[in-house]
């Protein structure tokens, strides 16, 4: 019963075929070999964007980190929500990467900001000329951080605030194929054509061992981007190990099946944590579920091994009655009879 | 009328003269002339700290933020208000200096933030490990951006939050010799003997024309902010002219008495508006006041030529009786005659 | 015919088999599963270091620029070769992980730099005051960059003169490998039993997917490290696979077995140029060599498909005699065949 | 006897006087006074540059890397020679204020740098891709820091050098006014003429207290700059005392004035020295000079009391006759029985 994370499955089957595959013969290095050439080709064609610059990195923190800096000058501010990982979860790599930006933090529900929100805490950081920073990019992050997914309106909404200031808007997509699967829509429909600018397309949580692809839609910066990358230590030499993950997940549109299959599983999480009296604080969007179940409920779980975080609360307590937060995952790998135990485990 | 900033106000005439004195003759360069030499002695016995490190620096900012880069790791996050004057007019020069630290704000009153929330928001940052940032100094400021002045007792159970967690504590002394003057106590009482570590000890809002004083109470870090401040740009060539000021400023305790003529200032002022119907916003503590007046008297001051800022609230609109709010402020050099004709119009 | 580098080569079996082994089931991320423990206790264990802190990274440019930025400040200079891997070839990435380190170059002869010199060039850092940077380390490159490798008595005499200034010393060990092989030595005595204090432990170049070992001899600076990896982007959340590589790689010396090879065919590939009347620019002593052979030599090589790097000179010219530099590296696939053809194309 | 440093002297007469009249009544802070926004017309005058964006900052080091920064991108290398002060004396203020830019080092003769050393050294620079940092902006001292000056020919070379490659060209102009009367030409004529796109403008050697103008003459980067001095602890809060002194030095061309005097100074020194026998490292062209003086000379000239440094030897020594390098540097200020009693002296 392993829903402690997303980065906690082994990779996908096809996706260690590839990597064992690429392992042939001779290649030439730092992304000059056929595979990570073609591998390029195989992100632009799945965004119907055939002129966008992309770029490999290994961790999430990286691509965002080397995304923003681009689109960041050192004296701007940052927009993104209080939970964004950027803010929460990168240990200053935002700061360090972009020379010292600052990030203006937006209220969000369920993860997600309103565009009023954004508009409001954009138009104040403009107040005080240069004694505060200059306004730079909006960080969205879809899915959010807290399992909640943006429709595609509200994407052109907040990235059409931004624009309105003349602000470009990145995108942390480590759960991108969660919510395109959600949405049913296209990727460019959930990137460009709802206003991205740039977008780091997951990978590490969606069945790779570790590789994010880094995608600018307006190539303009995109030597920058290079540049930026090998002085963040993120340009590999054996390039192509990173170039056949990505390859691997692009075809037969690999990425969107182990998505869904993450998304049904936690749909099928959410509907048993529902069943055993648990409630959801969210309705169920991609992979991600918080969910409240009483102090009992958690110590039977914890008894039986299952691996998750307590998100709010203390298991140990004298109210067994007493409602905890449970923060819950589901990736590719997630097994329907861990579900079903769990969730009768749950039951009591 | 003059009370927009305690920084449009001529320099004291004993620190021009001193200014115009020191300007005779050779004197050797950064900071090794006699003059030099001796303020650092002046300030170690204002401050009854014969071990201090002193260095001066030219500007508020300067001063805070080679003094944080000293206490902060690049990967620690320092703590302070949301109204620091790091956080909102500092255009980011404590996160370049530092090397890209992160600021974590505390919720303020008046400018003053409580040791239960300054406990409540350092404990929180502690919670996720290599994540997050690892916890770093907290910054307190004194007399607060709202012109609230901190009791011994405030800062010494705030100092004493941070000690608990491992932490230093700097203070923004951009205004410190109006807090001392309020609260009538020693420097030492005011800063180290307090629990402080680390003070930007101001000159240039009370009567210089633009030098500060670092003052590490604690000399293990001496030689480092040494080389900091030289890789900040701050170490003068012509050091004589800074040591000037600050010599002239500390000599029969000009300092104090500049303060406290600015404070009794700023305590006439709010009497009258009071007087005219207004309301202050916080009991006035130091030379900077808020206070709600209607908006026909903006009207009539801003008419009559008052320089301030409406810090809430716009001068145009219907209603002559809504509230707007102002910041004022008061120097040295405020002039009675002043005063008196701004609370008369306030009167209308 | 691969010649052009140490990273175009496949990984080898047996870390890829270890790739594969690691892909089941789940394991706890960031480091804090059983093989990622495991294999810090292999690393202390080859270095007979038991205190030693040993974090992985998945760039050369990574271990190297995480490690110096840990024992650097940002107003200090590190000394390194004027052909140092972090000079010529990481594009600012010590300069930007370390906050504004700068680099001061010491002159090599093959890669090699002698006590004389650094001690030379480190004494005069001294002269300056704060006006130059703080001497800060030593970084020495084992195998060097030109191929040669240092002797343990010239190791540790660069060692002493670094501790004798009061500095520490880091070793660039992408090829440490190679290094320790062409040594006959322990990599105790290669590194800390020679003054070493911090080591970039090489992977990637000698059979590796992309896994570099940060080993830091002395504890006190672990946690530092820590938040700088995660700060720097490289804490990677499926962290079994980069220690499923490096398990592997120590298992068996098999990181022995692979450098062994190596330098065997590079020194196969000497001999063979030698006999066909090239000359190597210094005595192979790794698994990389500079040697020169005439124009036409290289342009039936070159012609043939030779890949390898002509470092000095133009392959198209009027003199078919002229000699041009080869810049030719083995890595463990190097095979036989290949060899013997290139040896007996160039003799032409 | 003070031929130390053209820092040792006192500010003109004429700027404290201006110091002192700007001490009168209330002036708006951070440059938006009447004083400060009159200052900038007059070097745009002094330059014929009326697009021209000027900002004022405290010191040297300051004024250099704050324009630097603004021309350059962290991923890029600046050119400038081996003794030029942004390598040697400014304690990696470029690096820190660029955030993290690489300085690459042309050689120099009497600090000038040549079109073809320069021209070499950028194409060495491009020919490692991303590996290598990215080309930036060459920066040149005028006059250089061994005193010898440009000629209008020279500048033009060297600017047309850069700009084949596509290269900004900042100007380190702390002793621009001594070169500008050495060549007797224009402002104009000896930057943005002449091919130079940023200029720090110095005053503090010429005669002020401490004030340099930056100057960048295509006005797109302004608001970048405008933002860097803030971020960079640089914007003062009471303007209008830099203001007052750089409106002084532009007065009546009193900065021409006293660079003229220490011009005529220095090479009044440099008579007397070849007459006492000793000799000119290079032609005097500006305030600088290098001359050797055979051991016992010194001695007579340190027991006499003269301040200057020993460049090159030291001053204890067994052969009186032994030629040891001294640095002399005269100001507005030298007096001319001092210079009589040195070189007399000097002969013995």
């Amino acid at each position: 019963m392993h829903f402690a994370s997303d980065n906690t499955g082994p990779a996908h089957p096809a996706v260690m075929e590839a990597l064992v595959a690429a392992n042939e013969g001779y290649a030439m290095p730092y992304g000059s070999d056929p595979l990570s050439q073609q591998v390029v080709e195989q992100v632009r064609e799945a965004f119907e964007a055939p002129e966008a610059v992309v770029l490999l990195a290994a961790t999430g923190t990286a691509a965002n980190v080397l995304l923003l800096s681009t689109l960041a000058e050192p004296y701007e501010t940052i927009f993104c929500s209080t939970c964004a990982h950027i803010h929460e979860d990168e240990c200053n790599a935002p700061e360090m990467f972009s020379g010292g930006t600052k990030l203006t933090l937006v209220p969000h529900e369920a993860g997600k900001i309103s565009p009023a929100d954004l508009e409001a805490v954009i138009a104040n950081e403009g107040t005080r000329g240069v004694h505060g920073p200059k306004r730079g990019p909006v960080s969205l992050t879809q899915a959010t951080e807290k399992g909640a997914v943006y429709t595609l309106e509200e994407v052109a909404a907040l990235t059409g605030v931004a624009r309105r200031f003349g602000l470009a808007t990145h995108m942390d997509g480590a759960r991108f194929a969660n919510a395109v699967t959600h949405l049913g829509c296209t990727p460019a429909e959930a990137s460009w054509k709802a206003g991205v600018d740039a977008l780091s397309f997951g990978g590490t949580k969606n069945g790779l061992l570790g590789v994010e692809a880094m995608v600018l839609f307006d190539p303009a910066k995109g030597e920058e981007l290079e540049y930026r990358r090998k002085r963040g230590a993120q340009l590999f030499s054996k390039h192509r190990y990173l170039a056949a993950q990505m390859s691997a997940y692009l075809t037969n549109d690999l990425w969107l099946e182990t998505a869904n299959t993450a998304n049904a599983a936690a749909a099928a999480l959410a509907r048993g944590i529902e069943a055993a009296g648990g409630r959801l604080l969210a309705p169920q969007e991609s992979n991600l579920i918080f969910a409240d179940l009483p102090r009992a409920a958690h110590q039977r779980l914890k008894a039986a091994g299952a691996e998750y975080h307590i998100y709010v609360g203390e298991l140990d307590g004298d109210d067994p009655d007493e409602m905890l937060t449970a923060r819950l995952v589901c990736d590719w790998s997630a097994r329907e009879a861990d579900i079903a135990r769990f969730c009768e485990i749950a039951a009591g």
